[in-house]
Protein backbone atom coordinates (compact mmCIF):
# COMPACT_ATOMS: atom_id res chain seq x y z
CA UNK A 1 0.00 0.00 0.00
CA UNK A 2 1.67 3.00 -1.59
CA UNK A 3 -1.51 5.66 -1.38
CA UNK A 4 -2.34 7.28 1.35
CA UNK A 5 -6.12 8.64 1.58
CA UNK A 6 -6.34 12.22 -0.20
CA UNK A 7 -6.72 14.67 2.36
CA UNK A 8 -9.86 17.08 1.41
CA UNK A 9 -9.22 20.93 2.40
CA UNK A 10 -11.99 23.31 3.62
CA UNK A 11 -11.47 26.61 1.64
CA UNK A 12 -12.78 28.93 4.47
CA UNK A 13 -13.45 32.85 3.01
CA UNK A 14 -10.61 34.12 4.91
CA UNK A 15 -8.08 32.26 3.18
CA UNK A 16 -8.92 34.23 -0.25
CA UNK A 17 -6.74 37.11 -0.69
CA UNK A 18 -7.20 40.49 -3.07
CA UNK A 19 -6.34 38.67 -5.65
CA UNK A 20 -9.20 36.99 -5.53
CA UNK A 21 -7.38 33.42 -4.89
CA UNK A 22 -5.90 31.41 -2.56
CA UNK A 23 -3.44 33.03 -0.50
CA UNK A 24 0.22 31.72 -0.86
CA UNK A 25 0.56 30.53 2.26
CA UNK A 26 -2.96 28.73 2.75
CA UNK A 27 -1.73 26.26 0.73
CA UNK A 28 0.78 26.01 3.13
CA UNK A 29 -1.76 25.57 6.13
CA UNK A 30 -3.53 23.39 3.81
CA UNK A 31 -0.70 21.11 3.43
CA UNK A 32 0.10 21.53 7.17
CA UNK A 33 -2.86 19.46 7.93
CA UNK A 34 -2.49 17.05 5.15
CA UNK A 35 0.32 15.97 6.94
CA UNK A 36 -0.88 15.65 10.20
CA UNK A 37 -2.81 13.24 8.29
CA UNK A 38 -0.18 11.02 7.16
CA UNK A 39 0.96 11.10 10.75
CA UNK A 40 -2.11 9.85 12.14
CA UNK A 41 -1.63 6.89 9.29
CA UNK A 42 1.82 6.28 10.28
CA UNK A 43 1.45 6.15 13.84
CA UNK A 44 2.68 9.10 14.70
CA UNK A 45 -0.81 10.29 16.19
CA UNK A 46 -1.61 12.05 19.34
CA UNK A 47 -1.71 9.13 21.28
CA UNK A 48 1.89 8.14 20.64
CA UNK A 49 2.76 11.80 20.70
CA UNK A 50 1.29 11.73 24.37
CA UNK A 51 3.46 8.56 25.17
CA UNK A 52 6.63 9.21 23.61
CA UNK A 53 7.15 12.54 23.88
CA UNK A 54 8.12 12.31 20.19
CA UNK A 55 6.60 13.90 17.38
CA UNK A 56 7.72 15.53 13.79
CA UNK A 57 9.65 19.08 13.29
CA UNK A 58 9.28 20.72 10.14
CA UNK A 59 13.02 21.37 9.16
CA UNK A 60 12.73 22.45 5.28
CA UNK A 61 9.63 23.49 3.30
CA UNK A 62 9.17 24.05 -0.78
CA UNK A 63 6.02 24.67 -2.45
CA UNK A 64 5.35 25.41 -6.17
CA UNK A 65 2.28 27.12 -6.92
CA UNK A 66 1.21 26.05 -10.96
CA UNK A 67 -2.28 27.32 -10.55
CA UNK A 68 -5.04 29.61 -9.14
CA UNK A 69 -7.07 28.36 -6.49
CA UNK A 70 -10.59 29.23 -6.24
CA UNK A 71 -13.11 29.70 -2.80
CA UNK A 72 -15.24 27.54 -4.92
CA UNK A 73 -12.98 25.27 -5.84
CA UNK A 74 -12.80 21.50 -4.65
CA UNK A 75 -9.33 20.60 -3.50
CA UNK A 76 -7.48 17.77 -2.45
CA UNK A 77 -3.80 16.63 -0.73
CA UNK A 78 -2.22 13.45 -1.91
CA UNK A 79 0.69 12.76 0.10
CA UNK A 80 3.17 10.56 -0.57
CA UNK A 81 6.70 9.45 1.46
CA UNK A 82 9.21 9.88 -1.88
CA UNK A 83 12.09 9.01 1.06
CA UNK A 84 12.77 7.90 4.54
CA UNK A 85 15.66 7.31 7.34
CA UNK A 86 16.04 6.70 10.44
CA UNK A 87 15.00 9.72 11.71
CA UNK A 88 13.96 12.04 8.67
CA UNK A 89 10.72 11.61 6.32
CA UNK A 90 10.98 13.38 2.33
CA UNK A 91 7.15 14.44 1.80
CA UNK A 92 5.40 14.88 -1.31
CA UNK A 93 2.47 16.67 -1.82
CA UNK A 94 -0.07 17.21 -4.64
CA UNK A 95 -2.83 19.61 -4.35
CA UNK A 96 -5.75 18.44 -6.81
CA UNK A 97 -8.46 20.43 -7.70
CA UNK A 98 -11.29 18.29 -10.82
CA UNK A 99 -11.26 22.03 -12.32
CA UNK A 100 -7.57 21.84 -12.90
CA UNK A 101 -5.06 19.61 -15.21
CA UNK A 102 -2.07 18.27 -13.37
CA UNK A 103 -1.93 19.36 -10.00
CA UNK A 104 -2.65 22.94 -8.92
CA UNK A 105 0.68 22.85 -7.08
CA UNK A 106 3.48 20.85 -5.93
CA UNK A 107 5.54 20.72 -2.14
CA UNK A 108 7.84 19.08 -0.89
CA UNK A 109 8.98 18.76 2.86
CA UNK A 110 11.75 17.29 5.38
CA UNK A 111 10.38 16.14 8.38
CA UNK A 112 12.31 15.45 11.76
CA UNK A 113 11.94 12.58 14.04
CA UNK A 114 12.18 14.87 17.59
CA UNK A 115 11.76 14.19 21.20
CA UNK A 116 10.40 17.22 23.12
CA UNK A 117 11.92 17.82 26.60
CA UNK A 118 13.76 20.81 28.01
CA UNK A 119 16.06 20.48 24.88
CA UNK A 120 14.72 18.61 21.86
CA UNK A 121 16.65 15.71 20.41
CA UNK A 122 16.77 13.94 17.31
CA UNK A 123 15.61 10.33 17.98
CA UNK A 124 15.53 6.94 15.41
CA UNK A 125 11.38 6.09 14.30
CA UNK A 126 10.47 3.09 16.80
CA UNK A 127 10.69 -0.43 14.28
CA UNK A 128 6.84 -0.25 14.44
CA UNK A 129 7.10 3.28 11.98
CA UNK A 130 9.90 2.57 9.83
CA UNK A 131 8.13 -0.75 8.97
CA UNK A 132 5.23 1.52 7.65
CA UNK A 133 7.44 4.15 6.53
CA UNK A 134 9.16 1.42 4.66
CA UNK A 135 5.66 -0.19 3.09
CA UNK A 136 4.86 3.59 1.77
CA UNK A 137 8.23 4.58 0.29
CA UNK A 138 8.09 5.31 -3.61
CA UNK A 139 10.81 3.62 -5.26
CA UNK A 140 13.26 6.07 -6.34
CA UNK A 141 11.65 6.03 -10.04
CA UNK A 142 8.26 6.70 -9.11
CA UNK A 143 9.73 9.50 -6.80
CA UNK A 144 11.63 11.20 -9.66
CA UNK A 145 8.36 10.60 -11.39
CA UNK A 146 6.73 13.29 -9.44
CA UNK A 147 5.98 16.43 -10.72
CA UNK A 148 8.26 19.84 -10.11
CA UNK A 149 10.59 19.13 -7.55
CA UNK A 150 12.72 20.82 -5.02
CA UNK A 151 15.25 23.11 -6.53
CA UNK A 152 17.57 26.78 -6.25
CA UNK A 153 15.34 29.64 -6.44
CA UNK A 154 16.70 31.78 -8.76
CA UNK A 155 16.35 34.27 -11.92
CA UNK A 156 18.12 32.51 -15.04
CA UNK A 157 18.72 35.11 -17.50
CA UNK A 158 17.28 34.90 -20.47
CA UNK B 1 18.44 52.73 1.05
CA UNK B 2 18.75 48.84 0.91
CA UNK B 3 16.78 48.19 4.05
CA UNK B 4 12.67 47.36 3.92
CA UNK B 5 11.36 48.38 7.42
CA UNK B 6 10.72 44.59 9.33
CA UNK B 7 7.68 43.41 9.49
CA UNK B 8 6.17 42.97 12.91
CA UNK B 9 4.29 39.71 13.13
CA UNK B 10 1.66 39.59 16.13
CA UNK B 11 1.13 35.61 16.81
CA UNK B 12 -2.21 34.64 17.09
CA UNK B 13 -3.21 31.55 19.73
CA UNK B 14 -4.43 29.75 16.77
CA UNK B 15 -1.22 29.74 15.16
CA UNK B 16 0.52 27.46 17.84
CA UNK B 17 0.16 23.66 17.54
CA UNK B 18 0.28 20.10 19.42
CA UNK B 19 4.00 20.35 19.59
CA UNK B 20 3.87 23.91 21.62
CA UNK B 21 5.62 25.98 18.91
CA UNK B 22 4.63 28.49 16.02
CA UNK B 23 3.03 25.77 13.26
CA UNK B 24 4.58 25.18 10.18
CA UNK B 25 2.30 26.95 7.88
CA UNK B 26 1.92 30.21 10.18
CA UNK B 27 5.94 31.05 9.27
CA UNK B 28 4.28 31.40 5.82
CA UNK B 29 1.30 33.56 6.75
CA UNK B 30 3.58 35.67 8.48
CA UNK B 31 6.03 35.89 5.38
CA UNK B 32 2.75 36.71 3.43
CA UNK B 33 2.06 39.43 5.11
CA UNK B 34 5.77 40.66 4.90
CA UNK B 35 5.33 40.47 1.62
CA UNK B 36 2.11 42.49 1.29
CA UNK B 37 4.43 45.22 2.99
CA UNK B 38 7.50 44.82 0.70
CA UNK B 39 4.26 45.46 -2.02
CA UNK B 40 3.21 48.98 -0.19
CA UNK B 41 6.75 49.77 -0.27
CA UNK B 42 7.84 49.17 -3.62
CA UNK B 43 4.67 51.09 -4.62
CA UNK B 44 2.66 47.85 -5.47
CA UNK B 45 0.05 48.88 -3.17
CA UNK B 46 -4.04 48.28 -3.49
CA UNK B 47 -4.04 51.50 -5.37
CA UNK B 48 -1.66 50.57 -7.88
CA UNK B 49 -3.12 47.35 -7.90
CA UNK B 50 -6.80 48.63 -8.98
CA UNK B 51 -5.77 51.16 -11.27
CA UNK B 52 -3.66 48.93 -13.37
CA UNK B 53 -5.07 45.28 -12.80
CA UNK B 54 -1.52 44.60 -11.78
CA UNK B 55 -0.26 42.60 -8.72
CA UNK B 56 2.24 39.71 -7.95
CA UNK B 57 1.72 36.48 -7.77
CA UNK B 58 3.97 33.81 -6.18
CA UNK B 59 5.32 30.90 -7.82
CA UNK B 60 7.47 29.11 -5.81
CA UNK B 61 8.67 28.75 -2.08
CA UNK B 62 11.43 27.94 -0.19
CA UNK B 63 11.24 27.90 3.85
CA UNK B 64 14.15 26.57 6.33
CA UNK B 65 13.17 26.14 10.11
CA UNK B 66 15.87 26.92 11.99
CA UNK B 67 14.25 27.10 15.22
CA UNK B 68 10.85 27.00 17.39
CA UNK B 69 8.91 30.04 17.96
CA UNK B 70 6.95 29.87 20.72
CA UNK B 71 3.70 32.12 22.08
CA UNK B 72 5.57 34.75 23.71
CA UNK B 73 8.24 35.54 21.40
CA UNK B 74 8.46 39.16 19.52
CA UNK B 75 8.63 38.48 16.15
CA UNK B 76 9.77 40.19 13.30
CA UNK B 77 10.68 39.35 9.45
CA UNK B 78 13.41 41.63 7.26
CA UNK B 79 12.79 41.23 3.79
CA UNK B 80 15.31 41.99 1.23
CA UNK B 81 15.30 42.10 -3.05
CA UNK B 82 17.71 39.10 -3.37
CA UNK B 83 17.52 39.71 -7.28
CA UNK B 84 15.14 41.12 -9.66
CA UNK B 85 14.31 41.24 -13.27
CA UNK B 86 11.63 43.09 -15.73
CA UNK B 87 8.81 40.63 -14.51
CA UNK B 88 10.39 39.09 -11.67
CA UNK B 89 11.14 39.53 -8.11
CA UNK B 90 13.27 36.99 -6.10
CA UNK B 91 12.78 37.89 -2.49
CA UNK B 92 14.23 36.97 0.40
CA UNK B 93 13.01 36.98 4.16
CA UNK B 94 14.74 36.41 7.78
CA UNK B 95 13.03 36.08 10.38
CA UNK B 96 14.35 37.51 14.00
CA UNK B 97 13.31 37.10 17.67
CA UNK B 98 15.25 38.48 20.21
CA UNK B 99 15.18 35.39 22.17
CA UNK B 100 17.74 33.53 19.67
CA UNK B 101 20.69 34.00 18.13
CA UNK B 102 20.47 34.31 13.98
CA UNK B 103 17.47 34.31 12.49
CA UNK B 104 14.35 31.83 13.61
CA UNK B 105 13.93 30.96 9.71
CA UNK B 106 15.13 31.92 6.28
CA UNK B 107 12.75 31.75 3.14
CA UNK B 108 12.81 32.63 -0.35
CA UNK B 109 10.16 33.44 -2.79
CA UNK B 110 9.88 33.66 -6.42
CA UNK B 111 7.07 36.57 -7.22
CA UNK B 112 5.65 37.22 -10.82
CA UNK B 113 4.16 40.61 -12.10
CA UNK B 114 1.20 39.60 -13.41
CA UNK B 115 -2.19 41.57 -14.87
CA UNK B 116 -5.34 39.89 -14.21
CA UNK B 117 -8.32 39.82 -16.42
CA UNK B 118 -9.88 36.68 -18.24
CA UNK B 119 -6.47 35.40 -18.73
CA UNK B 120 -3.82 36.72 -16.48
CA UNK B 121 -0.83 37.45 -18.36
CA UNK B 122 2.79 38.29 -17.12
CA UNK B 123 4.00 41.81 -17.59
CA UNK B 124 6.46 43.81 -17.30
CA UNK B 125 6.84 46.73 -14.17
CA UNK B 126 6.85 50.22 -14.86
CA UNK B 127 9.61 52.24 -15.00
CA UNK B 128 9.29 53.54 -11.55
CA UNK B 129 8.78 50.42 -9.91
CA UNK B 130 12.12 49.09 -11.82
CA UNK B 131 13.57 51.93 -10.06
CA UNK B 132 12.70 51.30 -6.91
CA UNK B 133 13.63 47.68 -7.17
CA UNK B 134 16.81 48.73 -8.67
CA UNK B 135 17.50 50.87 -6.10
CA UNK B 136 16.62 48.16 -3.35
CA UNK B 137 18.33 45.59 -5.10
CA UNK B 138 21.31 43.41 -2.83
CA UNK B 139 24.79 43.59 -4.33
CA UNK B 140 25.79 39.32 -5.80
CA UNK B 141 27.98 39.39 -3.28
CA UNK B 142 25.18 40.50 -0.48
CA UNK B 143 22.91 38.60 -1.17
CA UNK B 144 25.14 35.47 -1.05
CA UNK B 145 26.14 36.38 2.35
CA UNK B 146 22.43 35.77 3.29
CA UNK B 147 21.62 32.79 5.72
CA UNK B 148 20.69 29.40 4.52
CA UNK B 149 19.14 29.26 0.99
CA UNK B 150 17.14 27.65 -1.46
CA UNK B 151 18.58 24.24 -2.46
CA UNK B 152 17.23 20.98 -3.44
CA UNK B 153 15.29 19.05 -0.31
CA UNK B 154 17.22 15.74 -0.18
CA UNK B 155 18.13 12.80 2.55
CA UNK B 156 21.95 12.80 1.97
CA UNK B 157 22.93 9.24 2.93
CA UNK B 158 25.32 9.61 5.82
Amino acid sequence: MKELPAYVAQIEPGWIDYNGHLRDAYYCVVMSYAVDDMMEHLGLDAAYRESTHCTLYTVELHMHYLHEIKQTDRLTVSTSVLDSDRKRIHAGCEFLCPRIDGPAATAELMLLHVRQGEKPSVVPFPAEIDQRLASLRLSPESAAQRGVGSRKIELRRR
